[in-house]
């Protein structure tokens, strides 16, 4: 069949996910960890798929990255069973639902602050073994995250004498760029944990876009999400090619109400409105000229004034996504493409599962 | 129990909707339309739930509205059977879809070019009986319809000539403020049309926005979808008070790692990426002052650096989104609070039925 042809074919919009580079991508971040020395721990939130998490365990990882606490549940019952929740876990409807996640697998979770160290304590405070709790430390992205070596350091103490808890180590999503500042946060932390004679076991970093630099934080584990599928910010950051993008959404030129512009079947409930500094909402590899405006719920509004053709009426193009990951959180199912030209459903098992 | 002792309780993030204010916002549209003696056909795009569209029914809406072929599907299964879409469909795995559609329920479809009424004709040249288009027209918003009076009435010929089609009327979203450009769209439009001897039965207009406005493009009908739970963007187009928001994220403070800076275990895979020209990407009643300056997909970024009050870590507050439609879009259920404070869980039937 040709490439048209399966494409007319697509109930539109839809994300399809080219397996070979799938693949491809699950191999190269599990080479680049190993060339480094480290443990590769994937971040399922792009994928929040129990079968791709699978492959990229079959392909060498030592265990699944969650952000949340419902991700972490639902990838146990698949049967995963080393897990980091990589997120401050906070609330009380989920100190029950911690202490039993728990009891089930290898967990560890993570802390910047003594409520949540409290709370954490309280809730697996009976448990029949220590829950470990890595500090999350900012070592420049601003996000969460302890601010400095010392509070670091501090906040570790607390969770080692908390009934309950034992401190693993340190946990940071260290900004792109070099890791100058990054090395030696954790290298000052290790030093004044040692001297509270505190062991940092785990240092865990991460990020598609530090890739480059793997290893360069002095870390133990790299947590990497966007890489299996990659998208247009992965382009920008020099951290992809366009070869390197798995997730495509299809979509259908619905209209051509004026010189100048087409309307797609995708709008920002299959594509989000993730600009992530972007000045347009996709882009569209087979019209590289091609200029998604503005986006309504249902809409894509196109410029195509600059484009040398322009796509019929009718016909299918694929849009890569600023950002993938709230794009396949957003399906319930992706269509997986091998490369005999087979299309079969894959479902985005944690979708939606933000709690 | 007292208002914060509830919140405490939400497993966050979770959209929790007001029903009362739901029940007066339904209210207040179907009485809008009944003084400006306009059928009511609320647009399901927002809440996408069954439960909702019957109080919608039992308000006294004479059908739906869908944006989605995979809407009025799911719609028609729960015995919904007066349902118009208002949008291009095309593509050829939709045309079965249709066709089976159209043999169940009374159907109304629009299209703004010749392509999509070939197809539509296609698809029920041989159904029972003539399936009902409208020509959507483009009276200043620029995303689809047909540009001028004149182009509307070759349409609406082209459409009553096609095997299966029947030429019903026109389907317009003025854009807001001050209706005369539409009205003179749909009168002008009316009188081509009676030149080539058929008959306007039906004019649909729309938006929330445009609910000051309600019968002033000479509309037959009405489609409003956002008012049910309104949102920021309501509030500053001037047609909600905070009073008539039905719907808020509520969230937890996980953090506080900096002065100024507190975190949310919101982000765009809760609350959307809408910016919708705010410059941040929603609203928290409770502390006016703060404002949500990033968001990453699981992390709301909040600066408090104003506020005369800041949230604790742990506390729930609750987030106005800018765009209520694509929020509930991204939850399987929401939950419903009554005013004795009763919870209960709705599904949201049509989440993410975007084909």
């Amino acid at each position: 069949m040709a490439e048209s042809d399966w494409q007319a074919q697509l109930d539109t919009p839809v994300p399809v996910v080219d397996m070979a580079t799938v693949r491809a991508n699950i191999r190269a971040l599990q080479d680049d960890c190993d060339r480094a020395g480290v443990t590769n721990r994937p971040h399922i939130k792009t994928h929040k798929s129990i079968m791709l998490a699978r492959l990229q365990i079959e392909h060498g990882a030592r265990g699944i990255t969650c952000q949340k606490l419902a991700e972490a549940e639902l990838m146990a019952r698949a049967g995963f069973d080393d897990i980091l929740i990589s997120y401050n876990i906070i609330g009380r409807p989920k100190m029950p639902r911690l202490a039993e996640l728990h009891e089930k697998v290898d967990l560890r979770v993570v802390s910047d602050n003594e409520t949540v160290v409290d709370g954490l304590s309280a809730a697996v405070a009976t448990a029949s073994r220590p829950l470990k709790v890595l500090v999350e430390c900012d070592t420049g992205r601003q996000r969460c995250g302890v601010p400095s070596p010392a509070a670091a350091a501090e906040l570790a103490e607390r969770i080692n004498s908390a009934p309950g808890l034992t401190f693993d180590g340190l946990m940071l999503y260290p900004p792109s760029g070099p890791t100058g500042d990054s090395a030696r946060f954790v290298t000052k932390t290790r030093e004044l944990c040692a001297q509270k004679g505190l062991q940092v076991t785990t240092v865990s970093a991460g990020g598609t876009p530090n890739r480059p630099h793997i290893g360069g934080c002095g870390e133990t584990e790299y947590r990497a999400g966007t890489c299996i599928y990659n998208d247009r910010q992965m382009i920008r950051d020099g951290v992809a090619d366009l070869s390197d993008c798995a997730l495509f959404v299809y979509t259908s030129v619905i209209g051509h109400p004026q010189p100048g512009r087409i309307m797609l079947d995708a709008g920002s409930k299959a594509l989000s409105s993730d600009l992530l500094s972007f000045d347009d909402f996709g882009f569209l590899p087979d019209y590289p000229e091609a200029r998604i405006y503005e986006f309504n719920e249902e809409h894509g509004f196109v410029d195509v004034s600059r484009c040398t053709s322009v796509p019929a009426i009718g016909e299918v193009v694929r849009v890569l996504p600023n950002h993938v990951c709230p794009v396949s959180n957003l399906f319930d199912q992706v269509l997986l493409r091998e490369a005999d030209g087979t299309l079969r459903p894959l479902r985005v098992d944690a979708r939606g599962m933000c709690t």
